[in-house]
């Protein structure tokens, strides 16, 4: 593929997170997919699973994006997609599928390994909210190196495979300061959450490089193998002026929320200036390691009318609707904040979005409201990208 | 709305049929929606309705409907809508929010009572296949009449309200010798079969003077009551000429299936002598009353690939590719088709596809294909209508 990389995250499909399907939630305190399978009776939490395995996603989705031309999808799997982690239920039936339609509909796959046993980075989209042990325990380094092998393994000859995404988003000591995890994603067994710390940048470069090894030899040598920059998009140079990889291209994720949190200021002319910069950095980067931005959304305060810094999670004592802007103002807003996002990606490889879909209810919970601009299928319909 | 109808039926979300979401059947024997209520454990079927409830239809279904212009959903509901026929689950609530979403995006509604207690036709989408004994059943008519009722008066005032249709597809002796439901769909319980036979034109009649006159007293003046022709187009004329009813029109329903069925030959010369045929009836039954075409599609045998008379679940058995259509020769058929179709509704007031969306899949069981175009969504993504 040489043409920009246009793709959109499959989120909330095999991996859950309590926002973007709060229907999945209901009726349980659990606030993440660990707790999920606790709190609910086994079979009915089989028989959501299930149910919402088969719905969320179909084959109407890749005729879709086919016809929106998004080449590729960025596929967030578990580490329990084998089905080898009870109580969680494997799902690699449905990535099968998955892998057959995005085939016929000439759409590629990036396999990202989104979630790890007692996390990466305690983010509630890390399978389990503030607990960050994973890189403590080498059983289960050793347990996620064979779930990328079985991966590779299964997918290496298929014809819609385009990489494989070592692990999302693991976090370092620097972000860990920045982002305070633990703080923002409350654990709900202090004890399970007990030694819980970032991840060193040695451990993860040593990691990144036995499963770039394992992975190189099974896969096909123009299949790419991905590592997460784990947002800090300029600590690699060294680290691949040093190894000598082959097709491996290095993702950054980059959210107008984030950027916020940063102190970027919430109105259009700040948001501009800070893709400008962004574009200068990934230009760097670019000249080291081919980069593309594998998770982004048009997300900001601004149009949704509301300080947003508080979390993903809306209350309706926080919203608003005296900010609101016009159907036609939200169009403009938006669709200024896409082209300029786009430009900038493609100065690297190119971008996927956070995230296809989701299923909020602005109407019926107008506390949503502006929230949905995380969602690729709803910004298509309502004009705001193209 | 003086516009004609642009319409589409939300099928296969609050009431079930096995062939449009084969994934809530996974495992069951039961082949409809009553059956499916006996053969999974309670919890179970409570996870599995609620979870498809929720994602099936969404708000984001009602932007895309929006942005293709279409104007008007019927939405089928089940006698058990309210939740008082236990072991069904209600569904009220979801027709609410769907009431809301309508409002939100400029889309009206028609309610369409799709099943009666034991049954209007026989068919699987009565929700109990191969037993037809509802018009026999005093208390079960009556008990119809309340949930009109309640349903008139839950959505009298609502803006997105358009009409309410009486009873979807109710059999009478002329269809029940052509469809003959009884060998199409074998009960499973042949005791609670007997008995089963068509509905009189008398009692339908009688029915739909006793509904219309106690919800013309609920409804606002101008909000429709629908009655079903039951399959014969030209049986009305004289009962609407006795009748003094106000805001009344009649649905019909035409599917080139059953065109097929009677005797239609499967290529595009005679579809389209049937459409011009079916264009003169509807003009001659406009004069008295107006009618809309409330169910169609553009599946077809020859765009399908295969004689699909033999029922609507296609088995491996009876798939062959070698008939199958380029995609550009797919768009001129299906573009042909909706073309002239559409002319031909619009001679009256308009139509509604059946139906929004199936949770088929085309690519992982290839004895699907064809039975897309049963899928709105599909045929609009993939440029078969528009």
């Amino acid at each position: 593929m040489n043409e920009k990389l246009k793709g959109v995250n499959l989120g909330g499909w095999l991996v859950l997170e309590n926002w973007m399907t709060p229907n999945l939630f209901d009726g349980v305190v659990a606030e993440d997919e660990y707790y999920l399978a606790q709190d609910l009776e086994k079979k009915v939490y089989e028989a959501r699973m299930e149910t919402h395995r088969n719905e969320f996603i179909t084959e109407a989705d890749f005729i879709r994006l086919a016809q929106a031309k998004v080449n590729i999808v960025r596929i967030p799997v578990p580490y329990f997609i084998f089905g080898d982690r009870p109580p969680f239920i494997g799902c690699v039936a449905h990535l099968d599928r998955a892998f057959n339609w995005a085939k016929a509909y000439g759409i590629k796959v990036l396999i990202d390994l989104h979630t790890v046993p007692n996390s990466q980075n305690g983010f509630d989209n890390g399978g389990i909210s503030g607990v960050c042990k994973w890189g403590q325990d080498e059983a289960e380094v050793e347990f996620v190196l064979s779930v990328l092998t079985r991966l590779a393994q299964r997918y290496r000859d298929h014809a819609a495979l385009w990489g494989i995404e070592l692990v999302n988003e693991p976090i370092t000591e620097k972000m860990w300061g920045v982002m305070k995890p633990l703080e923002r994603y409350q654990a709900r067994d202090p004890k399970l959450a007990q030694g819980s710390r970032p991840l060193t940048m040695a451990f993860l470069q040593d990691f990144y490089c036995k499963a770039y090894q394992q992975l190189r030899e099974i896969l096909l040598p123009d299949t790419w193998i991905v590592f997460h920059d784990a947002f800090e998009l300029h600590a690699w140079k060294e680290f691949f002026a040093k190894n000598n990889f082959s097709q491996v291209m290095l993702d950054t994720h980059q959210y107008l929320m984030i950027a916020e949190m940063d102190g970027t200021e919430q109105n259009i002319g700040a948001y501009l200036a800070y893709l400008d910069q962004l574009g200068k950095e990934i230009a760097e980067v670019a000249c080291y390691i081919p980069v593309f931005v594998g998770e982004w959304s048009l997300f900001n305060s601004y149009a949704a009318g509301t300080d947003t810094k508080g979390g993903i999670n809306p209350t309706q004592e926080e919203f608003t609707a005296t900010n609101r802007l016009s159907s036609a103002a939200l169009i403009e807003v938006y669709q200024t904040l896409w082209q300029k996002s786009v430009a900038t990606w493609n100065i690297g490889e190119g971008h996927m979005y956070w995230t296809y879909k989701l299923n909020i209810d602005t109407i019926n919970d107008p506390a949503w409201y502006g929230w949905d601009s995380w969602d690729f299928s709803r910004c298509l319909a309502k004009g705001w990208i193209d």
